[in-house]
């Protein structure tokens, strides 16, 4: 379960690890996971479950889910406080009428999809749908009597705030706040039955749940026939599934064929002796069979399944999206459309047939799993056995119909080509002339004396991205931040109410990378305005037709104060030592972690999220399996090829926050020997943006670090500056701003206003 | 298995992460496994499966197996192949009579005894007595037709050599090399029985070959009645069991009563709502009573087990070993004695009353385990079941007799109190008196012309160890390595054919600390002598009343090349960069490695063993459960107190070893912020001896690693001049080595021989 991420990650993500299977663990994004439970207890309320107001305010949503989430916000608030209950009262009959009148006595709610999405489509939005909490990350519990919701320390006050009267609010990781599976074992009745969608629970935490259950004498029901339950009391208002067209990713940048790559596939097959692979994760599909939809905001995917036998590659989509042109790429590739629903159906086929088929047990909805295994067992080569009830996954020698397997997809889809990289080094050269371009343009805007509000920041930024070439969307919403909004990591500034941008602010420019940062994080947070006092981040992204980008920067319009300026400096230090690493083969990525924050640690500073993500080529902006963090249970070896970004950060609450974000592709190092024979690695930058000098302490650099900085400085000019021919001011800003620091450090003293101007 | 070290070390060390228990991993010392199997692959042969030459050469070893693997190795040869055969007669004999004459068609012999022992006593080294290898880390099997034994690389020449005819190396970490439950699984016909003496192998190891074996129809029996199989062919030469006296270990020392220590237990017992916790490793029983052996070299404990319940506590050992004032202290700490013999029944009566019994399952044999779940069984309380077929551990529910505990023993040892931490101080500094003392010998007398080997480097040493107040015994066998011998990481240098030691040489002064160097560690490379042209390893260490020492130096007597020099440099500045760390509670030991390899790394150099061992108070000198490695699976935290030794390395194979080697304490660190709330830690160094700066070159070295050593020089001058008032020879020795680097350079220029020299 998705929620797994603050209050029951450890566990479930060291499952992963002992099978083997790092392939998922990266999208365990918790922040607070990541960082040791005792600074989340520090910093969130003492108590765990907290009854939440009832107060007109915590119910500030339309009864009615459209499908902008945005759009419900502004709504009545009376009536959806009515429309909660009723929610509640619907799920709640059909849970009593539930499994052939059975019944459920608890029903659980995640956050997933079928394809264990990060960001699934509205179709799929269960969970906030009947708990009114749109965080990206809560798993809700609902009973018969009770409705709760747990989510970690990003989301307490959001949740405090959405959720509903008659829903009580379970801090995870909390040390008082128990797992949800505990909390299931230990409040039921013994003989008490809790159910489930098995579409939306892996294998891995189906098993989980079964064994922590029957423990205490309850037991795990997997609804498959009822369908999910929200669903029927969410009705006719729930939205559809996307419909929108596909578009082939051109061979250009996708570099490798669709029989190339099912090809390769195949040949995992034959080592682990099954006859088809089954991959699940929307990434994955869209990648193998080289195209790209938009069923999701900002990450090019569509809902699908796609499974690869020795003979046969089929995508399992709604073949209304397949073009004429989508239907001609897939025929020459090879590959035959069937509907989407058909998936569990021919699963079974395939198993009750004896095929043994393989599939990613941290990926895969235990539904899928358990047809295969029903089938088999029916089927005619199996004795019967009730799957249902087996608690030992298939890996562990339980299941002869699915065989576990890391998906060879995943970790082909990380490795890019020649022409996946080249892609990405297009799409960062596009990216750098549109963020320079609005960089000159905000510091001159500013100067001139205008404020401006952080939305339009974000528009100003998106509006010059989108007149670069093959610019299709932002790869996440840009997270603006001014000032104190900086240190809000899954900060979205909203119209109507944002900070503005003015030459006191200090502005951290970023796109929430593995920092949760969809659509649907909304905080109350008052938004601000950008001045000549900001201290601005940010984070943004973009989607070309030949790659993915994201880079955050921070920047002052004034005078930045000391400390913000030693703070800058440690964060920057991080990056530049994350950045100048090598490191042999078989580093995992959390090895190399300490090194971006080390300079903090010193300081006694940190932050509370991972360093560095993968990123797709052209796809998801967060990707696997790879992650440079402190989740340091992700054993996944960093290898040639891979992309990850490089984020350090440093926040104080109601302050100020600053990230540094460059993407990083890694490649074979040039080492003065090669001890036992092993390939040693280095990073070399993809983002060419110049980075604040203006921030910078100087003293507190080492030669070898303002050595970084300038040769990255010198290789931005040389990248950049001849995109820039025709915009004369974007190309003076690009001189400044990439000159040796010892030179921009030497003009800015000397245009320096009065000394009283730095205690600001 | 411990021979899971090298070959399935994975599978192992994840499940103990998965199941947050930690406090075994750290024991899973194989280099290799630690390091990417590609480096062992490519290093190693690339054949696993290799069948011994039956040259005489192989057979080296008396048949009469006595306490002095030493003394046997001189032995007759022939006779040893005889008797090798005969063993084996006499193991398949008993295999086939075994379990009421069902039989076993293979046989497990793992290096383990019932504690889990890193060094066994003789009494317990039934993989050594059957397979005549004495390494410390291999697994035996024997089937009807084959016996074959796996090891690790850094075994495989000793192997080859000291296997008999009949016997097949299996190159363990080498990529063809198949697991050996996977071996089992694979080789033998289905319905085979494959038979194990549950003591040797944990619960969790049993666990994973049972559920392997089931998955293709074999079973796991564990011989119970039988006894140990091997036991029966050694007959009546098998040694007794070590029946030396306890000895107390001063409450000066100890810092804590066995009340206090046991009160400590108790407390964790109602956490998991268990009557009693059962410690089964030696150490743990050692420190918990305040008592110490001589049942093993260098490790002083005892063979013994545990059992503290809410109202009593138990020491289970021989007692005959109890002399009247460890009776006394016993019996004012509340500890009653029984038998060794008597614990599994002792187990058993507790399980058929109903007791819930804490044991950790990565350390605890499957034997007691097993004897807990059937009493409880078959007892008043439990339904009958048979729980020898249990494949699911107690940790998942499958167990109502025993609860799985991470040993609270193992945490609170790991973190030294006041008075540990003042022993050890005391330790170190005894410890620089004799080291300065011989290193100042050991120069004057190679640059008087002598050549020594190094069996004489090692009993100088050991001689000036003696001399000090509280001195036992060494901590471990010194190892000290000329040139060549330096580069062999488990190096042991014995009488009659070793390296002497001159001007010419590289020493490397070091004890072996997680390489598995113990007494067995024997290599058949021709020793050295130590001259003005020897680069010499000395690692060394020693057991003191108060602490336990771990100190490597390594140093040229002539003119190291610029190569060594630059080697060394690197080596000393991951010393400084691990010694300089600042980080966060919650930290593992494998995050902070990574300073210790990167300055090694930039060159594309490495080493192939971990960083930091934890090291116990006047206990093993090596312990968990923290370790600072490239066993990433390894996530425990750590600690304020935790000892850890910082001991970075490179080695050329033939050429030279290099390690440096400091025992550092975890402390508080004073950092000028406190993000979030949490402390931030750094290391206090506790070793106090000179680092021979004739091996650096200076012009590699920050400004802040030359003022670390400057600072490092004045406080070992500050801390051991006063102790050698009496020795005016060292102290000037002394105040030599310890003056700042500039200083040092600058006297070797003026003292400097012709520049020609600079060339060997």
């Amino acid at each position: 379960m998705r929620s797994s991420v603050a209050f029951g990650v450890s566990s479930r993500a060291r499952t992963l690890a002992q099978t083997g299977r790092p392939a998922a663990v990266w999208r365990l994004a918790g922040s607070l996971a990541s960082f040791g439970l005792k600074d989340a207890r520090q910093t969130a309320s003492s108590s765990c479950q907290e009854q939440t107001r009832s107060s007109s305010s915590t119910a500030s949503h339309s009864a009615r889910r459209t499908l902008s989430i945005r759009a419900a916000m502004a709504s009545n608030g009376a009536a959806a406080a009515a429309a909660a209950d009723l929610r509640l009262v619907k799920l709640r009959a059909a849970m009593a009428a539930a499994d052939g009148g059975q019944g459920v006595a608890a029903y659980i709610v995640p956050t997933e999809d079928p394809h264990m999405s990060e960001y699934p489509p509205d179709h799929f939005k269960r969970r906030e749908y009947i708990s009114s909490f749109t965080g990206s990350a809560g798993t809700a519990v609902i009973t018969a009597e009770q409705a709760l919701l747990w989510t970690d320390g990003r989301y307490f006050l959001q949740a405090e705030t959405e959720l509903g009267p008659g829903w009580t609010l379970m801090r995870g990781g909390t040390g008082s706040c128990p797992e949800i599976n505990d909390w299931l074992a230990d409040s039921l009745p013994e003989g008490s039955r809790v159910g489930f969608d098995p579409f939306c629970h892996t294998v891995e935490a189906v098993n989980k749940l079964k064994s922590k259950l029957q423990e205490k004498g309850l037991e795990a029901v997997p609804l498959l026939a009822d369908g999910n339950l929200v669903d029927q009391a969410w009705g006719a208002d729930r939205p559809g599934l996307p419909t929108a067209p596909l578009r082939v990713h051109a061979a250009e940048w996708a570099g490798a064929s669709i029989q190339q790559k099912v090809d390769e596939v195949r040949q995992k097959l034959a080592g682990v002796k099954a006859d088809c692979f089954l991959a699940t994760t929307l990434d994955e599909v869209a990648w193998l069979y080289n195209l790209r939809g938009s069923d999701v905001p900002y990450n090019p995917v569509f809902v699908s399944y796609a499974l690869v036998s020795l003979t046969d590659a089929v995508l399992y989509t709604n073949p209304e999206k397949v073009t004429p042109a989508v239907a001609e790429h897939l025929k020459a590739g090879g590959v035959v459309v069937r509907p989407y629903e058909q998936l569990v159906a021919d699963v079974k086929a395939k198993a009750s047939a004896k095929a043994r088929i393989a599939m990613d047990m941290s990926n895969v909805s235990y539904a899928v799993f358990q047809a295969a295994e029903e089938a088999a067992a029916a089927g005619p080569r199996g004795r019967k056995r009730n799957a249902a009830d087996a608690v030992v996954p298939a890996a562990a020698g339980g299941s002869k119909a699915v065989v576990d397997l890391v998906s060879p997809i995943v970790a082909a889809k990380a490795i890019k080509n020649g022409a996946e990289l080249e892609g990405m080094r297009q799409a960062h050269l596009r990216d750098a002339v549109a963020i320079c371009d609005f960089l000159q343009w905000l510091e001159a805007k500013i100067a001139s004396g205008a404020t401006l509000t952080e939305v339009e920041v974000d528009l100003e930024l998106t509006g010059r991205r989108k007149q670069q070439q093959g610019f299709i969307e932002p790869s996440f919403p840009t997270i603006a931040g001014a000032n104190g909004n900086g240190a809000i990591i899954h900060y979205r500034a909203q119209e109507g109410s944002c900070k503005t941008v003015d030459a006191k602010t200090l502005l951290l420019i970023d796109s929430g990378s593995q920092y949760d940062c969809g659509t649907t994080d909304i905080t109350r947070t008052p938004h601000l305005t950008v001045d000549a006092k900001t201290l601005l981040l940010i984070d943004s992204g973009g989607q070309y037709d030949c790659g993915t980008t994201d880079i955050t920067r921070t920047m002052h319009f004034g005078s930045p104060s000391e400390h913000q300026r030693r703070c800058y400096t440690r964060v920057l230090q991080g990056h530049i030592a994350l950045s100048q690493a090598v490191f042999p083969e078989g580093t995992p990525g959390t090895a190399i972690d300490t090194l971006a924050r080390l300079p903090l640690w010193r300081d006694g500073l940190n932050y509370r999220h991972g360093t560095g993500h993968g990123v797709g080529a052209a796809l998801n902006v967060h990707e696997g399996p790879q992650s440079i963090s402190t989740r340091y249970w992700i054993t996944t070896p960093l290898q040639v090829g891979m992309i990850c970004s490089n984020e350090p950060g440093y926040y104080e609450d109601g302050g100020f926050g600053i990230r540094v974000e460059n993407l990083l592709v890694i490649k074979e190092a040039d080492t003065e020997f090669r001890f036992g024979g092993a390939t040693f690695m280095a990073f070399e930058d993809l983002t060419l943006v110049p980075i604040q000098t203006k921030m910078i302490s100087a003293e507190l650099l080492t030669a070898s670090e303002e050595q970084w900085l300038d040769g990255y400085h010198k290789l931005v000019w040389e990248r950049v500056s001849p995109l820039l021919a025709d915009k004369p001011d974007v190309l003076a800003w690009l001189k400044r701003n990439t000159a040796p620091l010892k030179e921009q450090l030497a003009a800015a003293g000397a245009a320096a206003p009065a000394p009283a101007m730095a205690a600001v």
